[in-house]
């Protein structure tokens, strides 16, 4: 199936989301594969098998976030200028979310601008980071904070990529498709709840309506100057735990996770979802495996960290909460004593 | 006067560019100054006894087109977290096309993006560098091959600034009025031939109509996928000899002075351009102390390095070619004897 994605309101397709057996791509034009080396091993030559480009290269860089650094682009971009990239050359992202926000990125800075081509290889990517054009790096004040808005031409995503995908890492994207859930959809959670993801029809269904979701989001706000950034349910809190512990302990989704049990016990808190609301989260996290527990330190320490979330303005800070289940609301009145009392509770 | 900017040939404008004294400058938000070392000593009271912000911070890099790189724009990126500026924070670049170069990339980076405002002091950034949205860095491989479009909220263009400016880099700023002219507009070279730049009314037409044609040009092609490439003339050659003297032997505009003087060698032996008007453009470039000689050491190496210039495509030179005086053409069909005997005439 293909779902196209538009984007600033326009009716124009600016590029589809294929979401089916990985077909051949033609390209009369140079093309790199960025890819990682524990992809590189499973799927690189499946991949180069469907591709006749004018010439292909391929980039492989170190596997894991804690390469997710200007260092690394840097040395992608470096690889791109010895093979003579030019302006009309494409990138490809074969990978999960680290290799899809580096490839994008790698292609926003290249000679300023080239095309870059999404092709996920986890869950988590499949369902939502390969969408909508946020790319960037971490650094030693964040994750992501820096980076650019930057549209892929096209992303193809096969389900049959993720057959190699470890147990883990496959949860940690059950993470962002229930965040969708929550945030807007009632029956979808309700499905989600009962969801065998081991279904190759479910799993495309699940992705498909992940994928639509978001782009309906980033449609209406692609800069995330305001309902985006509701996509960052669970994120505020989990990008701290993510900080924290170096960005080694969890992977993304796994932050997530302990990121949504921390605004929903803080929606709890103000009222805004029930308890039993939260235990139903609750348990479909446990269910998938995802962890649901973390050990706050330092509260104050923990606190000072939301500020570097690029949500936070003008030193207010903004907290994406759910509605019950299926509704959202952006705050940024939050008092630090409400906040620090929720977050004593972990 | 006030030169509004238009972007892809929207009717909304997009900035201003006002010439005129410095205004007082107002913002509810944390501002960053982003300047280097000389420009700070003679210019950065004058600059923040205009701005009136919620919080001001002077971030001050080292002066020089070497310091035009990915780590110069690291530490700033690095201090503007430790200020904690936020998404509606806004840079202001005070200095010449390096400072508006790398502090516009730096707002393009930070947190995906923030607003910035070019305070440009230099001639050439007055007429040329500050408008437009080209941003980004040099590194080993050639010049501004890694960074962003992405246009200021706002130009200011103050002639008193010029006052400071070293004789030599005031001439370099006329080598980039010269090529507009030749490029575009017959009567205005001739003007420019009698001009006396000393005088303010004068310059301030002149920056006027620079500013005037580029935003013509940008608004038809602000990615520089067709027209904009024109802007280039002298450029593609300037660019080489700036990389073979290490940017450190001539200014920018110097570069592209002897950059010109190639590139009309070469209209020259295609006919597109007369002996008598070769002479003329040359006479102008020596009347205001610009360099048109060049030793070309290697004919070989300096052909090698056109094919790093960010408009060869498919390995396809393109040349931005004056026809005459004020009229253009872009070409890739120069072969390399051709370019290969223009050169050796250097």
């Amino acid at each position: 199936m293909i779902v196209p994605i538009y984007l600033e309101n326009n009716t124009a397709i600016k590029y589809n989301v294929t979401i089916d057996t990985l077909p051949k791509l033609t390209y009369n034009r140079k093309v790199a594969i960025v890819t990682n080396t524990t992809v590189s091993a499973l799927h690189l030559e499946t991949l180069k098998s469907k591709i006749n480009a004018d010439e292909l290269f391929v980039v492989t860089v170190e596997d894991g976030e804690e390469f997710k650094n200007l260092a690394t682009v840097e040395s992608i971009l470096n690889q791109l200028f010895e093979h003579k990239l030019d302006r009309k050359s494409l990138l490809i992202a074969l990978g999960g979310g680290v290799i899809g926000d580096m490839t994008g990125f790698t292609a926003s800075l290249y000679q300023r601008g080239i095309g870059f081509v999404q092709v996920p290889t986890t869950l988590l990517s499949q369902v939502d980071a390969s969408v909508g054009g946020k790319t960037g790096v971490n650094n030693s004040y964040g994750k992501n904070l820096i980076g650019a808005f930057y549209q892929p031409e096209a992303v193809f995503i096969d389900t049959e990529f993720l057959k190699t995908l470890p147990k883990r890492e496959f949860a940690a994207g059950i993470a962002e498709i229930v965040k969708m859930a929550v945030m807007f959809d009632k029956a979808y959670f309700d499905f989600l709840m009962e969801a065998d993801f081991r279904k190759k029809a479910v799993l495309e269904k699940v992705i498909q309506r992940s994928v639509e979701l978001k782009a309906e989001v980033v449609n209406l706000d692609e800069k995330e100057s305001g309902i985006r950034a509701v996509l960052n349910y669970g994120h505020t809190f989990g990008h701290v735990v993510e900080n924290e512990t170096n960005y080694k302990t969890y992977l993304h989704g796994e932050a997530v996770a302990i990121g949504i049990m921390m605004v929903n016990a803080l929606a709890v808190e103000l009222k805004m979802m029930t308890q039993i609301e939260m235990n139903l989260v609750t348990k479909f996290l446990e269910k998938h495996d995802l962890p649901t527990k973390y050990e706050i330190k330092e509260v104050d320490a923990f606190y000072d960290k939301f500020f570097l979330d690029k949500k936070a303005a003008n030193n207010k800070l903004k907290f994406i909460l759910p509605q019950g289940i299926g509704g959202h609301m952006i705050r940024d009145d939050i008092s630090k004593d409400v906040l620090k009392k929720v977050l004593k509770a972990f």
